[in-house]
């Protein structure tokens, strides 16, 4: 057998275990009992152990020298690179500082739970003062081994190919016109007149209305399902994507939009090459890839007024006795593009939105650097609210610089992903239009025309080609802003 | 560390993988979408795979070796008892004979699926001759290597410590009294009048009062769950227990006492001894030990009439608008106690039910030791449903030999099991009301005594006595057919 066929068959085997992960993950979170937690929690983490040592076994580094002067098509040499990407990542740390993370993220993550709580800022960063420390050192190690600064070999992580010198072009151009644009949508919004949905709303009515968005979005339910936990999630495997979301009676329409989001997640998983199933180069292109099929589904989709018209319709049946002026085109349209300069992101909306991010962004970026201390950031964090929502969080730790639990564990790098996915997003669309009568399919009802688009050219691409390449492939140039700033005026003003 | 210690921690680690299959396979059967079946049945092979290969890792040998002379005490020494017999059963097969019945196996299963419909016992026999003659090898080496005959071999898979000379003084036994009480029962209620029940049973309210069953019957719901499954099991892990069960809206009474069934089974698992778990000294003691817990809840405690005085009254509530007369406790009484002769085992009544076993059992045990051959089977079928139950199942395969699958795929030495876990029940009801008022306790909707004295007999003792050990401790008196026959008498005549 081939160097690079060993590869493969060592991949799928790592694969199957993966799969086990995400299932039993997916039942900790969604159906499982509390009590069977700890026993859980045991036999996931000695998973884990078993799979890293899969990542690690001595012979691979053979047999990737090896598989390096073996003839390849062009399929295979892709494959061949995720794989030693996925290789390369999970070696490149020595053991003890990935075991020294994992329990100082853990002791901040738990403490944090409290803290925030309790605005204790004083507690929680001498907790993450380690989190940080070691995260910097991660971000070293991984800077010297591919030759990048230490934050982009942190985004690396989730976004390989992408730059902090990319990002900051792009949210320099953000920054340049987004603040502006928020004043002047919140001042048109300032005298419109809406309805807010008032319970009760039925939990089985909630379930039978998303799974009946979902028939509309082309869910596959012969792989996959719809579930109910407290952090609304897509989890599972491709075939077979378990996506999540939480019901509160006394309204329906962040719930019935978060179930858009994850199905845009889903699709995307569902839709991934089965041909190179087990395969990393048959897997999501990056989190920000992801995250533009999420926000796709619920921002180009989900918030059109074409769109918007089959939910009020749908809401409309399934919530007899209300209203009937809550289930109108125009109130629902009100609803959902409702724009408030807000502390915090995951509450915010597609306008703000990226401000929140960008503030992380910048701060997170001079952290990892080395420019900034930790001490630095409430006050960084103050300053940058100030200046993109005109919001002050001064000894506001817990709507501030302690709402988010990405830092807590040391995960820096991710929050350039949501923004990215917006801006992915807004430019598939753009292209798409070019071709396909977007609104007309969506008032149809019959959404195929924009799932056939996407599924050829992006679901269907797993990870063959670099983000770059893929984004220019289905639109024709590299990823820019234009794209979205032109969405959001056209939506908001 | 000592060698015992090692093969401690070996097994908890086998523990934890273990406890990932449970749940995937739960998954499967419960909830998983169709279409995830392939790359599920894949993941969980993989895993199969690994934990076979740490059940026999060559170090093993030398730490069995090593942990013989190490000091024990007496729980130590029945763990370390249970490790090696755990371990011996796990690599006393050749490999070759492992996949070549599993293979053959899966093919007459696979084909038993649809000739079983068309009564096609020519089909059947020509797979199930390969499935046959590879259960008489495997029985043979494991015969040879406990110094066993070759069919207490395969019991001793399911039952350690049983073996066929026991079981033939007990069924003779049975035998001898049983095919007269049926007769006498049968003419007993031939002029019984009673109602059936008539759909609709919607289904969640089914569910519902399957629920508050289970909270009679104390089923800690912090460590298990009750879902849906074609074919209902008890699975999971002690720490989360999943039951399931399958509603048809024509009726409730049979998913229903399916439900009291699978908690006994539930109940068993969760009041395992906590501090050993991840061992096989904590696990349960045999499967007719299991069937005995799941038998006391739906024989000794369900078919009661305190019992079942609970039943008709939460039924009632639960079904409105059907005839009150459904739900009398008489009316209850007379639905579950209906003895009739008929083909299929698992539809059979409680006093029918050992016929059908000891059938097998008979059949089994002479194929397993080559005193028979499969072709002899159909035949020897016929003349003891004859003998035992009045019935002819000539030419009538698929009702006759053909109905169960254990044969299928080679599981011989399990039949006895179900019989046995009756016998069992009824000596440990018997035995506790000696010191327990049963009948009160049931009445009061309080059970907490019934379960504190299995807890304490059965359930906090794991695998550490042997099975004899266990009865006798528990009843002052090994297994025997009296109580079982008293109870019958009691009930039915």
């Amino acid at each position: 057998m081939s160097a690079f066929n060993k590869l493969k068959q060592h991949s799928q085997k790592i694969s199957h275990f993966n799969h086990l992960a995400a299932i039993c993950g997916w039942d900790q979170a969604a159906v499982m009992p509390a009590g069977g937690n700890q026993a859980r929690s045991e036999a996931m983490a000695e998973l884990s152990v078993h799979i890293h040592g899969l990542h690690t076994q001595p012979q691979l580094e053979e047999w990737f020298a090896a598989a390096e002067s073996e003839p390849l098509n062009t399929q295979d040499k892709a494959t061949l690179r995720e794989l030693k990407r996925q290789w390369q990542q999970a070696n490149v740390l020595p053991e003890d500082l990935v075991q020294a993370k994992s329990l100082a993220g853990s002791k901040c993550e738990h403490a944090w739970r409290t803290q925030r709580g309790e605005n204790d800022w004083q507690g929680f960063e001498k907790n993450w003062a380690e989190v940080v420390k070691l995260s910097q050192e991660e971000a070293q190690i991984r800077a010297e081994a591919n030759g990048l600064s230490p934050y982009d070999a942190m985004l690396d992580i989730y976004e390989p190919g992408t730059n902090s010198a990319s990002l900051d072009v792009l949210f320099s151009d953000v920054k340049a016109w987004l603040p502006d644009l928020i004043n002047q949508v919140i001042d048109k919004q300032a005298s419109e007149q809406f309805i807010q949905p008032q319970g009760k709303f039925d939990t089985n009515q909630q379930k039978a209305l998303g799974l009946e968005v979902m028939k509309l979005l082309q869910f596959d339910f012969n792989h996959g399902r719809l579930d109910e936990s407290v952090h609304p999630f897509c989890g599972g495997v491709p075939s077979d994507v378990r996506i999540t979301t939480r019901y509160d009676e006394s309204e329906f329409v962040q719930s019935l939009m978060g179930i858009v989001h994850e199905t845009g997640h889903a699709r995307y998983e569902q839709g991934l090459p089965k041909s190179l199933a087990g395969l990393p180069s048959g897997e999501a292109r990056s989190m920000g890839i992801h995250e533009s099929q999420s926000l796709f589904f619920e921002m180009q989709v989900g918030r059109s007024e074409a769109f918007i018209a089959h939910l009020a319709r749908l809401a409309g049946q399934h919530f007899g006795g209300h209203n009937p002026e809550l289930f109108s085109q125009a109130n629902f349209q009100k609803l959902y593009t409702r724009v408030k300069k807000d502390f915090i992101r995951v509450d915010a909306d597609e306008l703000t939105y990226p401000a929140h991010v960008i503030l992380r962004y910048e701060i997170e970026r001079d952290l990892i650097n080395g420019k900034i201390k930790h001490t630095d950031v409430p006050e960084l964090w103050n300053q940058k609210m100030q200046q993109y929502l005109g919001l002050s969080t001064e000894d506001n730790y817990k709507n501030g610089c302690m709402q988010d639990i990405h830092w807590t564990d040391g995960a820096f790098g991710y929050f350039p992903s949501y923004t990215l996915g917006a801006m992915y997003a807004a430019q598939f669309m753009s292209t798409m239009r070019a071709t396909v009568d977007v609104d007309s399919a969506i008032r149809s009802g019959d959404l195929s025309p924009l799932f056939t688009w996407l599924e050829e050219k992006l679901w269907s691409q797993g990870s063959l080609l670099t983000t770059d390449e893929l984004v220019k492939q289905a639109t024709g140039e590299i990823l820019n802003a234009n794209h979205f700033k032109q969405h959001l005026i056209n939506r908001y003003l």
